[in-house]
């Protein structure tokens, strides 16, 4: 009896069921409509909605509801710094059974067998990882990273089964201009989805992105930009990161009329905001709570991106797709009181009940190739004053900042007392030696330093501080932790978070991750940072893609130009 | 300069488009609302949506309304007794733009080749025809069709790009028991659209029917129908064909919560309804009629279908999709005045302007080996009582009488005085001589006969007569036309329609064939029918899948047995 003999055995009611959910009211994303219905489920799929089903396992949900799990339709798991089966065990329970993910950053890291790390690492999960192929690796020829992914990659990829379209294709400058590297990638997945990602591209530009081949994006912060993407024809992914939540400001847009081209995403998640507010379902509850009709925002969850992306086995419950629930008590504020998985209970209560997946894979080598010791941090004063980078509060953006150095026996130095900072972005991957150095302001550390090998989009080891003995104190402990951030004071560890894998995701408990980000950053509040995560700035002050000053390996680079620039303005 | 090249040239707006639709309202899809924009075309897709562009030729729409072509779900263009040329010169004026085809009828004539030989036909259209391969081609084992198609058919015209998906699962039994054939077909595509047809289907057996893979049914006829397999997350395509008018049954069920997930299909309709009454554009306008939000029935036409098929390129105005359009003035009852086929105006005022395809595809050749003089049309009276097909008007389902045979020399024999025609079916394919013959009831010819080569699904040349020597002459016409119909009295020509092309279609104008057909349908209703469309209702008579009693070239098939049966009841 083959597994469809089976199913449709089930499905006919010739054979009873694994699993009979009964007395649930199905929130039914097809007809809109609640709907009283058993859910006979065999194996991983739903086999039969409706009346007349018997099984060997018969729940009674006692009138609860009954949706499809949530889907989160785009997310770097690696922003989570923990691992695919971590990362799982906090969404999971919370009802998030599947994640469209870009695992752009290990592929920075190590490239194609990044993507096919975090495929594997996410095998055998309560949850489905639905992997994209990284589009734009590297970012720029103006860093080292330590992966490229080509269009001939991404067709492998393909090919392999690993991946199911193109991940969000962040040149959009490539995508407007027809840069032919970008059309490869795109013309590499023909009739497949690729992702979007065009912030502020409007008018013209953005009708070469959307004919391009573009179907997506999450970038929108404005209502006028979110309603024009829409217009074109982008399925409009509204994002609520840790540091960019646009939530509430595109909720407005949101219509009866249009919602069905709206999808929900987190992008990016610090471990404490995925454990303190949550995921998919927090944006759920808040849409519901800001005047979005409850099952709306659900289809907004589950069919919705379901359709965007082709994955016809989700998003829904039917005859054939895969028994992916969740179950709650209130429609108005939808948390999981129990979540299915292929048809297996998978959480109770906001707790984890299935058995954690064995990891047998490999994770990628270690690439932290730096020698703290070896690192020259001095910076001779052949001019008198430095481009210094502004960072600001809460952005990603710089400002461009001219302010005159302060020399000391012939070297710039950092100035605390300006909250003029040392900044230094050391290439890990390829053993080069490249060390771009720099200044920068905002941070506001008054002593010590801090460092992490989590610098978007390269990944290098970068390192803000106030004296270089503490920098390269910072250095050396990232270094030997094989990956990872820390706070410093001198030769003190202040505190610490080893993230060996690729130097960007801990092999340690989700909770355990959290808890020590935490510390770190209190630990660079300590040291007097005003920001609220001096880690998550510090990550985008090495992007070479966002304006308007950053700093790389090979040195800054004026973003808005487009070019590397020296740090003296006045050098002779 | 590629293709890519100038198409993002355009949407830029750094080259001039071909073409730039000003002042138009556009019908957007995605919003759901009215958007006052230029549309600017670049060859055969649409470059821009928006203000900023510039072209060769610009042209002033006044206001009127623009939406994208419709979009047929559904069609078997062999019923509009017309090659796919004449089909698109009736419905291309009137704004359908696409048509998804099921050439069943042909590949029963002459299997595969006839897939290809309506996809080739359908080149250089004013029209996209989106080929969908038959999946039940023969449809029993009870009857001789001329053409076969195997799972591996339907693979082979896949990867050689002939088809889409899989059309209509008429076979539900199959679908629902796992029949091998039948899942070997649904395995074949893997990942595209099955096409459903399930009438009456509900329950446990329609959870099947979806579990299995099918993800449509244009089959529903009642509201309650209709509702449950919506819920079950099939696309509901509402069909208004000449002879299952279902679209005033179904509106009800259409709600703004559900529409998504309706579509419109014409089906089969004949050459005079096409040019009389429509295809989907009268769909559209009744369901405005009827309380359907003017945009919403705009949406199951266009975008709905183009996302339940995957038809990335069509149904909507949206960059890089092709340009077909709709341009109107009355959004209450939208009925097109000008119409674009991409990029190019094809209809104006109802009239087509774009050239006709000059078709050098060679037709299948004549299927009509049937030796009208040889057929021994005498049925030896071996009993007293003979089964007879009760035929009801304006239905497909007949009724299993038993009645007191007539009996002259020996021989039963027609009985005009109760309504008790012959009725013949002559296997017209491979030449085997079968010939079943029977007596039918309803058809009410007083005298004469009529014949024809469509037969559903088999198509073999079937007749009803009141004398042997008019049916002779009736199926001697036929051949003679190498198949097509006729309305005969005795050797007397009352009305005939040549059709050539697999005996399915005619090679002339679709006018001149609605004429034809008018004239056929007069003379049989002169002969004494009362039957609305006589060859029409003939057409199904020896449908041996529609219960009760039906007539193949193998004898009487009792269909709720699923079985052969003699004619005489008391057969010595």
């Amino acid at each position: 009896m083959t597994d469809w003999d089976r199913l449709l055995a089930v499905a006919r009611a010739d054979a009873p069921a694994d699993l009979l959910l009964t007395g649930g009211r199905l929130v039914n994303v097809f007809t809109g409509e609640l709907e009283p219905v058993d859910i006979a489920v065999c194996g991983e799929r739903i086999a039969g909605v409706g009346a007349g089903y018997s099984a060997e396992c018969t729940i009674d949900l006692g009138g609860s509801y009954v949706a499809p799990g949530l889907i989160d339709a785009h997310v770097h798991i690696e922003s989570s710094l923990c691992l695919p089966s971590e990362f799982a065990s906090a969404v999971v329970p919370r009802g998030v059974t599947t994640a469209v993910i870009d695992p752009h950053e290990l592929a920075n890291v190590v490239g194609s067998l990044g993507v096919r790390y975090m495929a594997e690492a996410s095998r055998g999960l309560p949850m489905d990882a639905v992997v994209m192929a990284p589009s734009c690796v590297p970012a720029t020829p103006m860093a080292t990273a330590g992966g490229a992914i080509t269009a001939d990659d991404v067709r492998e990829l393909f090919d392999q089964g690993v991946v199911h379209g193109l991940a969000e294709v962040m040149d959009f400058p490539g995508v407007i201009g027809n840069s032919p590297a970008t059309r490869a990638k795109l013309d590499a997945l023909p009739g497949r989805p690729a992702d979007g990602h065009c912030p502020g591209v409007t008018g013209p530009a953005l009708n070469a992105y959307v004919a391009a081949g573009i179907g997506s994006d999450h970038e929108s912060v404005t209502s006028d930009e979110a309603r024009e993407k829409l217009a074109r024809g982008l399925f409009l992914l509204i994002r609520e990161a840790t540091n960019a939540r646009n939530l509430d400001a595109l909720l407005g847009v949101v219509t009866p009329a249009n919602n069905r081209r709206v999808c929900f995403c987190t992008d990016d998640r610090t471990p404490v905001d995925l454990i303190e507010e949550g995921s998919i379902d927090h944006m759920v509850r808040r849409s519901i709570e800001r005047g979005v009709e409850p099952i709306d925002a659900i289809r907004m969850a589950t069919l919705n991106p379901s359709e965007w992306l082709g994955l016809g086995d989700l998003g829904a419950v039917a005859p054939g797709r895969l028994a992916n629930l969740i179950v709650f008590d209130d429609l108005s504020s939808p948390a999981a009181r129990r979540v299915y998985h292929r048809g297996r209970e998978v959480a109770v209560d906001g707790r984890l009940t299935a058995s954690s997946a064995t990891l047998d894979v490999v994770p990628p080598a270690d690439r932290c190739a730096v020698d703290a010791g070896a690192i020259d941090l001095a910076i001779p004063a052949t001019g008198h004053v430095v481009r210094v980078i502004g960072s600001v509060a809460d952005q990603l953006t710089t400002e461009h900042l001219e302010l005159p150095a302060k020399v000391i026996e012939g070297c710039a130095v950092a100035d605390p007392s300006r909250d003029l900072l040392k900044i230094v972005v050391a290439e890990r991957h390829r053993g080069t030696g490249n060390v771009g150095l720099g200044f920068i302001q905002g941070f506001g550390l008054n002593r010590g330093a801090i460092a992490g090998t989590v610098a978007h989009d390269h990944h290098n080891l970068i390192a803000i501080g106030a004296d270089d003995a503490s920098i390269r104190a910072a250095i050396a402990e990232v270094v030997a932790m094989h990956g990872g951030l820390a706070c410093m004071a001198g030769e003190e560890v202040l505190a610490r978070l080893a993230m060996p894998v690729g130097g960007l995701m801990s092999d340690r408990p989700i909770a355990e991750v959290a808890e020590g980000y935490r510390r770190l950053v209190d630990a660079a509040r300590g040291l007097g940072s005003p920001l609220a995560d001096p880690f998550m700035a510090m990550s985008f002050m090495g992007l070479e893609v966002i304006p308007k000053l950053k700093l790389t390996d090979r040195g800054l680079v004026d973003v808005e130009r487009f070019e590397p620039v020296p740090l003296f303005v006045d050098a002779a």
